[in-house]
């Protein structure tokens, strides 16, 4: 365990799926020459964000696993020795979908997979039309480079997930996003909106005793439905804390990226020796967390 | 529901429980007499925080419930038709005592009680001699003023006695508190550790959607045993924050104060309709919440 240098990919989607796999190839050589050992790709890095709208022809974006993106990411693993972690739209079976990590080792070979577990629904973001709700349950992967615990995006508002991946073993997590704003809401609830993303995942890390790394899509996207003003702006803004939830590194809110940055994963040895919080967890006492409300 | 006026009590504590008492009863009065309908107090008030040493000597400091504290507050939440959150050292028993929340309904009687679940013990915070780990569970207590999830001061670091006290249908997360800086840490550590105290409970109101009080000691209290310049200084910064984690007030890091604020108990719904994260929550995964690791 030492010094393990990451690098995020924050970048702007277009419906020309050649061109976003060009932009993120390009990206990743960038990040691997400047000394990446761990690349992190945004939610769904191959298309633009296509859940704002709810349309039965969107499935043809899905690919299957192993399939082009997966053959594509598992040569530049191993041409460049460098574990990526990717987020694809699954086609597992005909009608039966999902929203899917992929961590590739640095052989080229899949490490392992999680789907995400936790899909939202709400307007603008029509992820429960698309994507089937995960069944590789809360594993974290293990790589070359540490036991990584990815989620993705809507995961992160729960830190029922967070945890699971650190009593597993997790030495870092990992969340692959597409989140931003919804032009109608004031300024006021979009910086509230923000904030909150922030502190809720700096929250797991603390909690957890654990770094965590935030990748999110930037830029513009319209709705394709309705005027062409209408759609969501991408926050950006990914971002890496240490395990006491402290800001590592933090990318535009409005630009392409690659965040660079070294984290010390031997740390959170000493900051759970300070603050041993899985010790004193009541096991005992925490069943109605099985429960969807306790009345 | 509506808005509900609210006061954070942050005061510092010498040797002399009557001392602690009268100036805890004189700020009571004020913040009542400022329009206060719900008064929280800081962990442990009406003495230092003696768990700096162990020393059975101290169990001295011990009362019953009811009991002298519980009798005057009983009083001044009945006169000033306030609700008011105390805490205590509680005896119950020879050889058996907790670190217990104690809540007033304005008619004076006792509304519940919380007995601290999760006991920390680390150097200088020697609290595993003194508590035993709390019997009564995670529930909230009702009052006239709403439904109230009382914690204490290290169950602030867990995300699950947070959500318990939601999903069983608390208004509000409260946590007296009594945590403070080692003066032989860094600035750097301190300011580390101060920010993941705030972010970690903020990060428990955005998960949950509920507005979130926490009530600090502040001042500095020698350890009592060795030098005169050893002890903890604790860091106040009481702080309000509304169901998105925003700071909504906060209290300064080296003075006593009363921090006044009004909270609108209905804006949860409002936020929950738009992040409703008890809707998507995977209780069919969450069974290794239960295990002390995944191993």
């Amino acid at each position: 365990m030492k010094s393990l240098s990451v690098a995020l990919i924050q970048q702007k989607c277009s419906s020309s799926r050649e061109e976003n796999i060009i932009k993120t190839e390009k990206m990743i050589r960038e990040a691997s020459a400047s000394g990446a050992q761990l690349v992190v790709l945004q939610e769904l890095h191959t298309t633009t964000y296509f859940c704002q709208v709810e349309s039965p022809a969107l499935f043809d974006l899905a690919e299957s696993i192993p399939g082009p993106t997966t053959t594509l990411m598992g040569q530049l693993a191993k041409e460049l020795a460098v574990v990526i972690v990717a987020s694809l739209f699954e086609r597992r079976a005909a009608g039966l979908y999902h929203n899917t990590a992929v961590v590739f080792e640095i052989d080229g070979s899949i490490a392992g997979t999680y789907r995400k577990m936790h899909i939202p629904d709400d307007p603008g973001f029509f992820e429960k039309f698309y994507f089937t709700p995960g069944d590789l349950g809360f594993n974290p992967i293990k790589t070359s480079v540490g036991t990584l615990g990815v989620l993705v995006c809507w995961d992160q508002w729960y830190p029922e997930a967070a945890r699971l991946m650190a009593l597993a073993g997790a030495d870092l997590l990992i969340y692959p996003t597409a989140i931003g704003w919804d032009s109608c809401d004031t300024e006021e609830e979009q910086r509230r909106q923000y904030d909150a993303w922030v502190i809720v995942q700096r929250g797991h890390a603390v909690a957890n005793g654990l770094p965590l790394l935030a990748v999110n899509r930037v830029g513009f996207e319209c709705s394709q439905q309705q005027h062409a003003d209408e759609g969501i702006q991408f926050w950006g803004g990914s971002f890496a804390v240490g395990p006491q939830g402290e800001i590592l590194a933090e990318a535009a809110q409005e630009n392409e990226e690659i965040l660079l940055l070294n984290i010390d994963l031997a740390r959170c040895e000493q900051v759970r020796r300070v603050w041993p919080f899985l010790r004193d967890r009541r096991i005992d006492e925490y069943n109605d967390l099985l429960k969807r409300f306790r009345d």
